[in-house]
This record gives structure tokens, C-alpha cells and sequence, in this order.
């Protein structure tokens, strides 16, 4: 990393950016600088912190261009999966915290209205922020304001439903609003399957990848030239006609079209922004950017450093081959079953890497579907699958499956058709947050007729609830975490009668749970199946029972063994709170999930029975 | 209703039609016959149980072609709302049984695969047929299968998310696959707001009946000609793009297009339907129809033929004005508070009639959204309005609210806005049954932070939940069920002593509860709110309860108090599987949910006690 000019020392520029407004007063030479600032500052955080960095590089020159153009936070900025945000939290009053970046108490890693009057929504699930930005536009409309509302979404959150949806709203609902698509023309490059071949036979006989070299060679300090917008041809149909200036779909759809622009040129980027401010309608300015632009590493390998643990001094990503995490646990069983059972299908939804099923891809292409950041349709699609004989596998992470609940109550369960959904991320997921942990799909599937809910706690226990759902005639979701897999068995201690008092364990929680009723002299048993409840929960009559689950305490495992129970009852979970961002034992510790507070929760119980129920 | 000619008698046709392969077989001379004999039929079965009756009218000539052009069930056809399948029932072997349609045990109101080998998937929610159908196309492909795979989609569903997402994949999933989209020019055209008026102008002054009108003179069965493809042009901006062939959009997405066709020409229809299935590619087939078609009353009138209730003689839908529905109490509770609380905005995804807002849509058409079949984007865009000061409403049904529970977590629940979500047909619905019954509600939303949930009793009760909904700054759920609202007082019975059993009826239950407690001789306490519980709930002690509530019995209110409860609990509320079609007294019976049934079981719960503890 350095500056422009290394043989010319400059005063640094970032320390004294304290709002956007600040950006705005730099003289345009200095602009610059200051984004190489941002770069280098960014990459020593993410170095340390982990991050998504490769998407944040690459909207550094597009948040300094909404800062010199904007007057935030009158006027409202929506990022739409916000780990673009880093610069904008860098030039918005947080730089000096970034070190806590996606930490325990720290700056959180995606745009949140609590953390600053800047950040305008949430911004951790793909999709939302063209109608979140019109909800604004429309209150701005009624009350007669002025200020802009600019959405910037990714091209491959456009073809989500909510996304589309949306589009589908804006000329009817508002005449004042600025969508910047940014097209880093990699989001869901990997997917277009026959696509990626309809369009390569356009480019008659030219590799995607010889385009983009020329491209860039031209130059990226041009405006994007004919050659550059025809490689961004590579996408799925929806996006592609959406992007193409030529369909006019966007004039369609009551936009100006704005665009192609560099979206590392900031005085082109204010160019259009002014333009589209000063619009009589509703703008799309479609702007293409380099993912992990500025930084070698990721540039030249944006998927792999989209989101990155910390790394040492020679710039690696970690990693921890020598132990097998779930998500990988499950792609490896997967594979296997599939080399015997060709019916299996697998789909993600744009997670190929994230639920370990790259490998699934490879050797079975043919029944591999990966259809993009679309959970809705990932589930109805499985529905047919499995109607016509197929035995689908969807996996997605737990909370983004939050999207397909009615397609799973209204297209798999009512038929009861052998569906297999694994949700990934099942409980507290970390550094990422609130709006990536799993903690209600419990509470949410419980109430499903026809369903199971599978919740193994170990590497053979995942592979034998693969087994039974992918022989059972109706539908079973299998849920895991993030992180590591114990190989097993599952803990079990005995008590010190029938009835003395015993902890049930969900799924990995029994390796929690195991210390801790040791020390107590409890009786502790694994439980790995929510619905139905094993047959041995619902014979325990009157015995005094704890139970410990990776899930909201509200609604889930502990709330399905109240419902049949007779005796007291001690639930523990994760509290009717949202659960912020922190490694896996400070959350723990923050909530009185770790051993301590586990031991102390229980033991109070304990000691006080007969008597209090809940935690 | 008569015969194409009433003076020449004809042998009946349809008693002998018991597969679409003894429609194949008809002369063509006497297919308008058959059709006008299944429209006969159609209106005097629906003028017995009530129905969606319109959009079956017209699809009556659509259904015919579809038998003689494909071999079902080798071919699959599947439909999108499937309110349009009343022929389709009716020529797969159901026409003797359709006295019994949306009756308890009788024929389904919506295909569905238990029922007949005919029904490719269930057809319940809308958006979903598209989705599905790819994964039947993709079972086929990867099997190399020869069948057909047909979706039959309303033009009001294809800017669904899950339809726009289906659309995307269309082209990477299969190279054969039939898409009709049936375009009958109603379903939201009350929906357009801004569009309607830019539409009207290219119209230079034409009005939209007298185009149709038009239209209808030159001859239905003629091919529509421009005048008629022109007038479609009233649509939201997406379909509007979608349908328009000098689009070319259908052609960038992966399929050809074929049409407009006239959707009540049978040799037309079979024309086009061969030419689609001959193709090489997807097909998209577009075809108009007119909605309610040969029964003159639902042809004036669609919108209000859409759905009705049995009518007598003179073919008027049943009403019972003099009692008020909850749909129409809360339609007045917001337009008296929108009176003096200019900051309400309402919200709804097609079901302005149906969630009582039409007439807030008069009052207040500056504060009112219906955003169309569009559940996702309705609560994101209510969250945008929340957050930028504004106070909305949104009235959902409870079941299709399933669509937004990501939305409802992510961009409400998270940011703590102040977002009032209104479940309309929360508990059993009757006669549309399983993929219309509200029951799910509870368990999906109940482990959501930061969520009140309310169920108010009363009409009073209502109106103060709402006046608390909107005084609060977080995000409140106001669910209540079909039919009609009792004006209070919610009764309540003291109990013969503070630890005798007592009976906790949720919302509107307190009515089923009442005379099965007096005649018990039981304590009974209305609930209004699961969450939080009542402080009451949580202070008694080892007290023997009883919990009643309309709606799924896993997950929801018993277990909110199962979670916090000590004593004895049996929970009431429906059991865990489908619950099928049928009056609510039907209903209740068959589920142990009607006075004796309750009667029973508490009486045996009580009798046990201390014992049992669930139902």
C-alpha cells in the first residue's frame, strides 16, 4: 500500500474528517488522497478485525461523491446490504472507533439508525433498501420536503424479489428518488450457468475475463466505453436487460437512466450525482466499480476476499483447515449421498461457498442450482423438485431463511413433499450481528404441520439427520452453526436418580452444557431432534429440567418441552433481546450463556426447587 | 343462463367428461356447448356454497384447450391462485362432487395434489406457480423426460416477488416450459394510483371502458387486435413492460412470446398451445380473458364476482349489513384516527376491500398504498414511512403476512419502528381452508424483540389496541379474525377460589369459552395481548389454567404461558396438522374446539387434576 506519490510527503487528510460535510470542503485535488487514506486505513482495520472488505473498497470514491454532492443526514442515504459501508462510517464520526469494527461494543459492520443519525436503515439482508428509500420518499412527499433519498443497491440484489418489487413501485409512489446501481459485475458472476454460455456466444468467441483486462487497460480513470458495458453482459437475464441502457427497461419502469459511469472517477460520479439531484423524476444512475478495488489481493481475487477473517503482515486470510466446520461437514455428506442417490439436488441461495456446497457444484453440476440472493423462490422451486420425484436439498443460512417461511408452510409442508432445508448459521453467528444470527427459526417452523426439526449435535449426528430426511416422505429442516463440528459422541451423564434434576442439551449445546453439569452433578442429556420432540421428553414426568438451546428462549426447543412438561423448568437461550454483534464467548458471557453464567442460572434453579420455572 | 341455442335441444355433454382426455375426443363443433354447460354448472354449484367465481368464468375456453392440446396428468399443469380451477375441477373427475366445493370434506376451493393426480401443486398463495413449475421443468430435463410443464398465471401475480424471481431463472433452468399468463385487465387495476393517469394520457382522452368496449363489439371471437392489446396497457409498470411484446422483454428473459391471444377462442387457444409446445425454448402465451365471462352480472361487475358468498334466485351476493365485520371495525377505527392523526398512512397488498380500507382509500388516498401482491415490500416500504416520522398501517391477511416475516424482523423489529401490522383472518377462515387459515401467526412473530403482539376481544377492544399501537414507539402485531366483531364487554367469570382452575381465553375465543365455563362452573379471564403476557398471567402461582386461542396450539399463546407457568396447563388451540375446509362450527367440532369438545376435554383436565397437563 501507498500513496499516489510516495516521494512527495502530503498532510493526512482522514484524521480531520469529521462528517460529510468535511469531505465536501476538500479542494477536488485532495480527494484523491484523501480515498487512498481511506484504502489504507481500511485494509489495516480489516487486517485486524475481519471484514468485508472487498466490497466496502470498492464504493470509496462513490461515498466521497454522495458526501460533496449530499447534505446528510438531511438528505438520506440507504445502502442496501450494507458491508459497503466501512468509508461511509470512516467519514461519518467513526473513524476513530474502527479498530472495534464488528466487535463486542464496537462499530457494528453494517449500517445501523442506532449507531448514527447518518445511517438511515438497517442494512444487513439483500434487497430491502429501494423500498425502505421509498417509505422515505413517500413520507418526504406527504410532508412536503425536499431532501433526496438515494438508494444504492448491488446488481445482484436487484433481481431479489423484494428488490424487484419494489421497482415495479417507484413511479407510482414518488417522483424524487436516486437509485445508484452498483455493478461490480462479480456479485453472483458464478451463476449464471447456461447464461454465462448464451452470452458468451454473443461475444463470439471472447472470454469474459479478456474483456474485462482490456477494459481496464483502457483505462478506469475514462468513462466506461462500449467494450466495458458489454462484458456486463455476464448476468442473470433480469439484471442484465435492467442494465443494458439499450431496453430501455428502466425509461420503462419511470426512471432516467444515468450511466454506464466509472465509479472510481469522483468527479464523474458528482457529475451524475448533480444531474440526477436536479432530475424532475426518478433517477437510475448505474455505476460500475472494481471489487476490493486499490488493494492487489483482492482485486485480483474479490470472491475470496469479500469477506475476510483477520490476517497476518503477509496479507492471508485466516484459516483453520485442520478442523472440519459445519458447513463443510454438511457439503462433504452431501457429495457423498449424492455419488449413491443421484435424485439429490442441491440449491443455495447465492451461499455456494458459505453452506460448503462448492464442492457439490463441481462434481454435480447437473444438479446443482444456485439461483441467486432469491430464498423465496430457492423453496418453491425445491417444491417442484420434489413433487416431480426429486429429493432437494435447499441450504441457506437460518436467517435469511426467514424469507421462505411461507413458501415452506404453503408449498412444501401442505402437500408434505420430501424437501430438505438445512439452515446454516443456526444461532449466534458472531462479528456479523444481529441481522445474521439465527435465532428464530425455531420459533418460526415449530408450528409447521408435516415438518421435522433436526438439530444434530455432532459430524455424525448431522449425517445421520441427512439420512432420515433424505428418506422421509415429508419435509425436515436440519439446523447447525457457524464454526467447527465436534466429530462426537455427544456428552451424556447420568443423574443421581430418576428424579433428580437434567439438563437437555440442543444440538452442539451439550458441549456447553457438559462442564457445567459436571460441576454440578447434574444429569445431562442430548437432544437433537425439536419436532418431534424425542419420546423420552414427554415420560419425564415431574423431574426438574433445564433446557439449553442456540435459539431464541421465546418459542423454541425450551418452549416445546414447557408445552408437554408437568415439572418445574428451567429454559435457557438467548434472551428477547436482539443479540448484538462479538465473538461467540462474549455473547455468550454478555447473556449468561457461558459456563459461568450457566452454572450460576442453573444452580439458583436448583437450589430454589420446588420453585421457579424460568430463567 | 341458456344454451347457445335454446331451440334446439342438445344431449348434455359434460355428465360424460370424467378425464381431459374425453374432451380431446369431442368434435370441436361442440365445444362451446361443453363450455357453456360448465358455466352453467359453475354458477349454480357456486350459488349454493360460494366462491371464487369469476375468475373461474374465465378461464372456462382456457381449461378446454388445455385438455385437448396435452395429455394430463403425464403433463403437468399447474395454477397460479388456483380460484381460477373450478373447470379444471370439473373435467378431472370432480364434477359430480362439486355440490360439495369448499365445503367440510368436500372439494378443494384451490388444486392440490392430495386430492386428485390432476393437481400438480397447491395453489393457495399467489406468485408461487411459476417457481414451482421450474422445478417440475428441472426434474424433467435432468430425468429427460418428454412431458409438458404449463404455469397459469394472473397478470396481477406476475409482479409478485416470487414470480419476478422465477422469472429471472427461467432461461439458466430449462429450455422447455409453458408460461400463460391470463390477462384479464382487473385483478389491480384499482391499484395504479399515478400509473393509471400516465397510461390515460396516451390514451389522449380515450377512457378505459370505452376501449374495452370497443373492443368487445368487434367480436371475442376474433384475434384481439391492437386496440384491445392497447387498453391492457392499464397495469402496473412491470406488467405493463412484461406483457407489451414491442417490449421485447419476454424475449430478453429466455422465452417467445406468443399472443395476444383471445382467451375464449378454444381453436385459438389450441392453436397457440401446440405452437408452444412445439417450441424449442420457453414459451410465454398471452392471453385475454374477461373476467366473470357468460354469467352477465360477474361480466359488469368482476371485482365484486370475485369471491362471493352463496346468493339466492335473483343473484344477489349474500350481505349481512347489519353486524359489523372486524375487517370493516378496523377499516373505521383507522379513518377516525387518520382524522385527527394526519401522520397515519395505510397500507395493503391488494386486499383494499378485504382488510376494510376501501373507504380510507376515498378519504385519505394521499395516506393510502395498496402496492398490489406485494407482502415483502408492503412492511420494508412501511418501515421507510416509520422512519422517517410517518405512522403506518398495514393491513395483511394473516396468512399471506408469512411473506414479510424476514421484513417484519429486519427492517421493523431491529430499528424499533414504529410500524403497525394489522392480521386480518388470523384463526380459522372457513371454506378457503389450509392455505387461507391464519394459525401460524403467533408461533412466527412471538419470538421477534421488540414486538407487541395484540388480540383484542371486542370492537372497544380494537380500537384501543390500535390507540395504543400508534402512541407506541416500536412496532406493534393487532391480529383478529374473519367474520364478525362482538361490541363487548369480553365476559369474565370469577372462579370459586384464587387457585381454582381458571380458563385464560385469547381475543375473541373469550366467546367460545363463556358458556363451557359457566356451565363447568370455571373462572374465566379474556387475554388481549400474548406479548408481553398480562402481568396477571405471570403471578399464579401453581393455579391450574386452561388456555384457549384461535390459532395453531404449538408455538403461540398456551406456549408463551407454558413458558412462564408453574401449575397444571392444558393449551387449547388448533392441532398440530392442516386444518382442513368447512364452517368455523364444522371446524371447531372436528378439532375438539366447539363447545362440547371443550367442554370434554377441560372437564377432563379439571377431573385429572393434579395430573395432565396437555390437551
Amino acid at each position: 500500500m501507498s500513496h499516489p506519490d510516495p516521494t512527495c510527503p502530503q498532510t493526512p487528510l482522514l484524521d480531520a474528517i469529521a462528517t460529510p460535510a468535511d469531505v465536501k470542503a476538500l479542494p477536488e485535488r485532495l480527494l484523491p488522497q484523501l480515498a487512498q487514506e481511506i484504502r489504507d486505513r481500511m485494509v489495516a482495520v480489516v487486517s485486524k478485525t475481519g471484514g468485508h472488505l472487498a466490497p466496502s473498497l470498492g464504493v470509496v470514491e462513490l461515498t466521497l461523491a454522495l458526501c460533496r454532492v449530499f447534505d446528510f443526514p438531511a438528505d438520506k442515504l440507504i445502502w442496501d446490504v450494507g458491508h459497503q459501508a466501512y468509508a461511509w462510517k470512516m467519514v461519518t464520526g467513526r473513524n476513530a472507533r474502527m479498530e472495534t469494527l464488528r466487535r463486542f461494543g464496537g462499530v457494528r459492520g453494517f449500517p445501523f439508525p442506532g449507531e448514527s443519525p447518518y445511517d438511515a436503515a438497517v442494512g444487513g439482508h439483500a434487497g430491502v433498501a429501494l423500498a425502505t428509500a421509498l417509505g422515505f420518499a413517500a413520507a418526504r412527499d406527504v410532508r412536503g420536503g425536499r431532501e433526496h433519498v438515494i438508494a444504492v443497491v448491488g446488481d445482484a440484489s436487484l433481481t431479489n424479489g423484494v428488490s424487484l418489487e419494489a421497482l415495479n413501485a417507484v413511479r407510482h409512489t414518488t417522483d424524487r428518488l436516486i437509485l445508484v446501481v452498483n455493478d461490480n459485475g462479480m456479485s453472483i458472476s458464478r451463476n449464471v450457468g447456461a447464461l454465462a454460455r448464451l452470452f458468451a456466444r454473443r461475444l463470439t468467441g471472447l472470454r469474459y475475463n479478456r474483456i474485462r483486462a482490456a477494459a481496464e487497460a483502457a483505462g478506469h480513470r475514462l468513462r466506461l466505453n462500449r467494450l466495458k458495458a458489454f462484458y456486463r453482459g455476464f448476468k442473470a437475464i433480469v439484471k442484465s436487460v435492467l442494465l443494458r441502457n439499450r431496453s430501455g427497461i428502466f425509461e420503462d419502469l419511470g426512471f432516467r437512466y444515468f450511466g454506464p459511469i466509472d465509479g472510481h472517477d469522483v468527479p464523474a460520479l458528482c457529475d451524475a450525482l448533480r444531474a440526477a439531484a436536479e432530475n424532475a423524476g426518478p433517477v437510475v444512475l448505474h455505476i460500475a466499480t472494481v471489487k476490493g478495488k486499490g488493494y492487489p489481493p483482492a482485486e485480483r481475487n474479490p470472491a475470496k476476499w469479500h469477506g475476510v477473517g483477520p490476517w497476518a503482515a503477509d496479507a492471508k486470510p485466516a484459516a483453520c483447515a485442520a478442523v472440519r466446520s459445519w458447513s463443510e461437514a454438511f457439503g462433504a455428506a452431501l457429495c457423498a449421498r449424492a455419488a449413491r442417490a443421484p435424485a439429490i439436488e442441491a440449491i443455495t441461495a447465492a451461499m455456494r461457498d458459505g453452506t460448503g456446497l462448492a464442492d457439490f457444484f463441481r462434481r454435480f453440476p447437473a444438479q446443482a442450482h444456485d439461483v441467486g440472493i432469491c430464498e423465496e423462490y430457492a423453496v418453491a422451486f425445491a417444491a417442484g423438485l420434489a413433487a416431480a420425484g426429486r429429493r432437494p436439498v435447499v441450504a441457506l443460512y437460518s436467517t435469511f431463511a426467514q424469507r421462505a417461511v411461507d413458501n415452506l408452510m404453503h408449498d412444501v409442508c401442505l402437500p408434505n413433499l420430501p424437501v430438505v432445508l438445512c439452515l446454516d448459521r443456526a444461532g449466534v453467528v458472531g462479528p456479523d450481528g444481529p441481522t445474521h444470527h439465527g435465532l428464530y427459526d425455531l420459533a418460526m417452523l415449530r408450528a409447521l404441520p408435516n415438518l421435522e426439526i433436526r438439530v444434530p449435535a455432532t459430524r455424525p449426528a448431522l449425517e445421520a439427520a441427512l439420512d432420515a430426511a433424505l428418506s422421509r416422505p415429508g419435509p425436515t429442516v436440519i439446523r447447525y452453526p457457524r464454526g467447527y463440528v465436534h466429530e462426537g459422541p455427544a456428552p451424556r451423564l447420568p443423574g443421581a436418580s430418576p428424579d433428580a434434576p437434567l439438563i437437555l442439551a440442543l444440538g452442539h449445546t451439550v458441549f456447553w452444557a457438559e462442564p457445567v453439569a459436571k460441576a454440578l452433578g447434574l444429569a445431562l442429556e442430548p437432544v437433537e431432534s425439536v419436532k418431534p420432540l424425542p419420546d423420552f421428553v414427554r415420560g419425564l414426568g415431574a423431574r426438574p429440567l433445564i433446557t439449553l438451546e442456540d435459539a431464541a428462549a421465546v418459542g423454541g426447543f425450551g418452549s416445546a418441552v414447557a408445552e408437554v412438561h408437568r415439572g418445574p423448568l428451567l429454559i435457557l437461550g438467548w434472551p428477547d433481546r436482539f443479540v448484538p454483534q462479538g465473538s461467540e464467548p462474549e455473547l455468550r458471557a454478555a447473556c449468561g450463556l457461558d459456563a459461568a453464567g450457566l452454572r450460576m442460572r442453573i444452580a439458583a434453579f436448583v437450589g430454589g426447587l420446588p420453585g421457579g420455572r424460568h430463567g
